[in-house]
């Protein structure tokens, strides 16, 4: 048995975000035992697992992805929708739109240090809409 | 309840390629609600998510990924398969194998600007085969 | 159906190891058709596909992503847990922590030259969970 719960993020500045709470609230009761899905409709965000815990592991993350794949390359074509933008494209490529997280107990199995993140990579912020699939 | 559909993409060259009618075209009716698993049984060509209308976006991220990851670095072992083969493995570990998208009303649930892509790492064009899975 | 099987891998040193025995060894018997998915509670070591058969390929890999996610560099903030440890959770985002893979005919359907594997990044080798589900 499968349930969509579309959730719609609030808008977040450039960066790397925990939504764990946000999307937990918006899915309500969970199953005892089964899987989610997270599914973001966006191609200049992505979703992901990461350290939930220190601050500072965010900014890195944002300062590393933004030297691995730079702004205003002399090169790029797909120029017209801002210099943020074709980065973006990259960073989703490498980061990804969708994960899988068992559940057991009628609690997400994520590690201690596990967080959910939202990794915006635009420069403004713009509501971003998930659709998280329970299954059971 | 699972059901597997196998498809065989016809064989195009290197590069980025937006295949979401092949893919819809070759499992057929979906379901009502539901989810689809796309895997790649390769490891040199991916299956992404990414931006479904301006081609230059295709072409920078061709352009983008090919400076990430660079062919005929001298430190490279593993050679015996062409200067395009390493690159397609470490590519492939980047951008992945397997994503998971919602069915809603008999339709993916992609976002506006979402496409399914191909990823061809290697020159040499050859057919690639995907197993499509709907899950209800 | 679902069913959830944590798995306790044996320590390794960082690298790019083969897990795809010991995975199926800590499944048992699988089931004629379904998905299975491989989720890792940790954020400094990733689960993925990639090449099975030359071990180069994991010499490559492992020389590859360090020199695309360097150590030690300057403007870190996250540092407190050792040089390797911010670089493992820059890595982990770009080659992820959940993968989904086709069971037909009581096998998985990976292709000829695909493998499991776990990606090491940190140097202390320490034993890593997964929790593989199994969906019918």
């Amino acid at each position: 048995m499968i349930s969509h719960h579309p959730i719609t993020l609030n808008p977040r500045g450039r960066g790397y975000h925990i939504i764990t709470d946000e999307v937990l609230s918006g899915v309500g009761t969970l199953p005892k035992t089964g899987l989610m899905n997270i599914f973001i409709q966006h191609t200049s965000a992505s979703i992901m697992i990461n350290e939930n815990y220190d601050p500072t592991v965010r900014e890195d993350l944002e300062e590393s992805f933004n030297r691995i794949v730079k702004e205003d390359e002399p090169w790029y074509k797909h120029t017209a929708e801002g210099s943020d933008d074709m980065p973006a494209h990259i960073k989703g490529a490498m980061i990804g739109f969708s994960i899988s997280l068992p559940i057991e107990n009628g609690k997400l199995s994520l590690g201690t240090w596990q967080g959910i993140y939202l990794c915006e990579f635009r420069n403004a912020p713009s509501a971003r809409k998930l659709i998280v699939s329970l299954y059971t």
